[in-house]
């Protein structure tokens, strides 16, 4: 059956390796039937910053508030253009592949723009007006599946377990677990490329492969297993004593043993 | 001696518990007779989005590559005007403040933008042209201190060391250690406060007094303790099997033993 696939992603260069690895995921879904939807965000001249000017019938016109507006707005169906076609798209997908380089430990800026504005309050957070009920595991998105396709300058060593920069799954733990997994996807591990800026042509073409090879089985992959927040492991905001015990850190978040 | 003070901050309400927080800040060093820089992103309607037009003369127009044209327009001096102010207030301070509310488990787009386009090639990495040689504790910022004020929206508890949200000190290490420790900057511990979208009155006012004490001896502080490169910890871009042995994450990059 065909699937539908968003991809997302924020390099202005057409030759650059982030574009060269959108083309191979356009291509290779394109050729398995499934439906592609695409998100450029420099050719559309994304609106990164997020402002009163994205409330156009505000609640409260003497102090803005962003959730309160970012809610009301979205509720009531007054939201800017470019905010709604983001959001159909995403409820549309199966499955939403961003591609992008590192810049500084993460997001372009305009890519963390598209996050901030298409993540309104009563979408992505606040579902169904119930706070945090729906968060980690639940949410809009339960069902789909998301992962990072990211491009990275330095070298792989520096991101390793005990690398200077600290490990890459680490860094990107705001990302993964705090804007894919919080409204509900499943996250699939992501797909780091290390060495870009000076990476050989060769080296490029085994790169393609590797992803191609990963994409033909993409939906059957198991997800990073992120613990639900509703599943048990909590008590309120908090981790429950008895797993990982005396630990902490952003590992923890992470059943390890769950079986898979 | 009075100090020089760069206040960056992004929120475009005048009544936001962060504009309130930078008005405080303000304050208190206009008072001690230091004198205060201000980046008011949203007012001064900064750029967020790093693109071909920061290159006015590219190097290679065919294929644009944004470290080679970074370094070249830094090094020929043809940045655009404010990306050159604010290197040029960065390089005059002994202190940075980012005063920002906590967007999705980092910064606010326009924010993260202005870190894309001032930290050029040549100026916060590739220092002296020596790729990675100054950076994590030496770099051009060494010997300023910089620190984090940050707004955030949900209870403390979710960001405890077991928190449902992992760590904040970790969620916010892509910054602290990432942007601000990285070109050399003393990073001072990062200052949060929680649970703003519903806090009272009292709550704020407490949170200023807390904020302006903390103030009166900022230059005192001893910075986190992060591991500089430079310091033998490391082979190459990796920590040393003697240090933190079998250890990894975040938190081995922190000398919790160094002498205070």
């Amino acid at each position: 059956m065909p699937k539908t696939v968003l991809v997302v992603y924020a390099h202005p260069e057409p030759a650059s390796l982030t574009r060269q690895f959108v083309r191979e995921t356009i291509q290779i879904f394109g050729k398995q039937g499934h439906i592609v939807l695409q998100s450029d965000l420099y050719n559309m001249e994304w609106k990164a910053i997020f402002d009163e000017s994205d409330f156009p019938c505000r609640i409260n016109t003497d102090r803005l508030d962003f959730i309160q507006e970012s809610g009301n707005t979205y509720a009531t169906d007054q939201q800017s253009p470019d905010i709604a076609t983001e959001q159909r798209k995403l409820l549309a997908a199966d499955l939403v592949i961003f591609h992008f380089p590192l810049w500084w430990y993460g997001m372009p800026a305009i890519l963390k723009g598209w996050i901030d504005r298409v993540y309104a309050h009563g979408f992505a957070y606040g579902y169904k007006g119930e706070g945090n009920r729906y968060r980690y595991g639940d949410g809009i998105f339960k069902g789909k599946r998301a992962l990072l396709s990211v491009m990275v300058g330095g070298p792989e060593e520096d991101y390793a377990p005990r690398g200077i920069n600290g490990p890459l799954d680490e860094l990107l733990f705001p990302i993964t677990h705090g804007t894919l997994f919080f409204p509900g996807f499943d996250v699939l591990t992501t797909h780091a490329v290390y060495g870009t800026g000076k990476i050989e042509i060769s080296a490029a073409e085994e790169e393609f492969a590797v992803w191609r090879a990963r994409l033909e089985h993409i939906f059957d992959e198991m997800p990073i297993p992120f613990r639900r927040q509703n599943s048990g492991d909590y008590q309120g905001g908090i981790l429950a004593d008895h797993i990982c015990s005396g630990k902490s850190g952003l590992s923890i978040h992470i059943d390890n043993d769950s079986s898979m």
